[in-house]
C-alpha cells in the first residue's frame, strides 16, 4: 500500500484547529492541486472562495452554527460557476445556458472533485479538513456575504488548517453494501451485511471517549432523512435566483 | 511538494488502455479508498457499480460514444443512492424523503467525493483514468442496463485500466481567474488573465502532436454552452422518475 492511498484510506474528519492561519504558498499549493482535478469538458466550471474576512467567517459561522468554521486556518468555499463564461459570451456575442438539471450536475460535479482534491493535498501536509454542507443551511445569505453573481452557486465549504486532535476514524459500509457488478442488487442480498454493520457502529459509539451515544448507523440516517423534507427547503428558489434549474 | 500532491498536480486523462483487467486485489483498494471520502452527515448516499459484463460494457459504450468505455482495466459508474435508506426505512417504520434539491446535492457530491478518491487512488498505483459524464447521454437506459432502483441515479462513470499512453497535460485556468478571496471579483478584474491563458492555450493547441487545432479556451466553452439547451434535456425527467429533484 502505497503512501497516497494509506492517506485516503486513514481520513478522518478534523474539528479542532490551531489558531494558525495557513500560508499563502500552502494556499496556492492547494487550489493548484484542487484545479488540476478533472473536468467536464474542459469548462472548468467552478470557482474556490478562500474567506479571510473576520466578519464574513463570523457570519457564515452563524449560517452553519459550528465554531469551526470561524475557528480554522483557512476557509474555502466550492462554487458551482458559469459565470465567467457568462461574461465571456456576452462579449463574443453568443449566448450561454446553463439553466438545465444537466448543467447545475456538471458544475456540482466539478466544484466536488476539486474540492477533494483540495482536502487530499491538505491532508498529505499533514493538515486537517472538514467539510461544511452545512453553508447550504442559508445559501441566499451565503451569495450576499460572497456577492456571488449569476451563475454561480456556493455548493459546499471546508474548513482546513493544523490540527489540534487527530480526529477519529470512522467505518464506513461493508464494501459488499456499497460496491455491486453489473446490477444493483435486491434489498435482501445486502441485508446481514448491514445488520454486522450497525452492530459495529454501536459498540463504536458504546466505547468512543467522548460523545457516547446508543445508536446504529441505520437508525441515525434513517431518522436523518425522515427530516429531510423539513431543511434547506430553499435551495430550489435560491438556484433559480442564480440562474439555474429552470428545466 | 509531497509525492502526494506531486501526483494530483500531474493529473492527465488516459483514454487508450491496455487489454489487461484490474486485479480483485486492486479493485477492493481503490473502492475501499474512494469509500473512506467523507459523506454528508455519515449518511453515504452513493453506489458504485463495477461493470465486466460484456454485453452491458458495449451498451453502456453505445450511450457514451467512447472506445475507451469498452476497452479499459475496468469500468466504474458512481450513482447517488437513497435505495438502502429507503428499504430499511420501510423495515423500521419511517418515511423518509430524498425528493428535495437538497437530498440530490448530497447524492451527488457525495458520489463526486468518493470518485475523486477512487480516481486518485488509481493513479497513486499507476493506473490511468477518464471521467465519463457521457454516461448522462442516456441515464434511462443506463437505469435499465445497471437495473437502479427508485433512489438512485448514475451521475458519473470512469475507466480504468493499465496506460497505453501517459495521455497530455492540460494546463488550467489561472489560478487568480478560479480563487478568490472574501468577494467574487467583477469579470474586469479576471478578463485580462483569461487572455493570457487563451493565448497559451492556442500555442499548446498549435504545438500538439494529435488534434492540432486553431482555437481557445474561451471560444471553446462559449460555443459548448452556447448548445447546452440542446443535450441531455431529459436528466430532470429520468431523476423525477427515480423519485428526485420533486420540489
Amino acid at each position: 500500500m502505497n503512501e497516497t492511498i494509506q492517506l485516503l484510506q486513514n481520513h478522518r474528519s478534523i474539528r479542532d484547529f490551531k489558531d494558525q492561519p495557513l500560508e499563502r504558498e500552502v494556499i496556492e499549493t492547494l487550489v493548484k492541486s484542487a484545479q488540476q482535478a478533472s473536468t467536464s469538458s474542459y469548462v472548468q466550471a467552478y470557482s474556490i472562495i478562500g474567506v479571510t474576512d473576520e466578519d464574513k467567517k463570523q457570519a457564515i459561522m452563524e449560517i452553519s452554527t459550528q465554531p469551526y468554521v470561524k475557528d480554522n486556518g483557512h476557509l474555502f468555499i466550492f462554487v458551482a460557476d458559469y459565470n465567467r463564461h457568462l461574461e465571456l459570451a456576452k462579449r463574443k456575442g453568443y449566448e450561454i445556458h446553463f439553466d438545465t438539471t444537466e448543467s447545475l450536475l456538471i458544475g456540482v460535479v466539478d466544484a466536488a472533485l476539486a474540492a477533494q482534491n483540495l482536502a487530499v493535498a491538505a491532508e498529505s501536509l499533514d493538515l486537517g479538513i472538514c467539510y461544511l454542507g452545512s453553508i447550504r443551511n442559508n445559501t441566499k445569505k451565503m451569495i450576499e456575504i460572497l456577492e456571488l453573481p449569476e451563475g454561480t452557486f456556493p455548493v459546499i465549504g471546508m474548513a482546513v488548517g493544523y490540527k489540534n486532535s487527530e480526529g477519529s476514524f470512522k467505518e464506513r459500509l461493508p464494501q459488499d453494501t456499497v460496491y455491486f457488478e453489473n446490477t444493483y442488487p435486491e434489498f435482501e442480498q445486502i441485508e446481514a451485511s448491514l445488520n454486522d454493520y450497525d452492530e459495529s457502529i454501536t459498540e463504536y459509539y458504546k466505547t468512543r471517549d467522548e460523545n457516547k451515544r446508543q445508536d446504529n448507523w441505520s437508525e441515525q440516517v434513517v431518522k436523518k432523512l425522515s427530516k429531510m423534507d423539513q431543511v434547506r427547503k430553499d435551495i430550489k428558489d435560491v438556484l433559480n435566483a442564480q440562474g439555474f434549474l429552470k428545466d
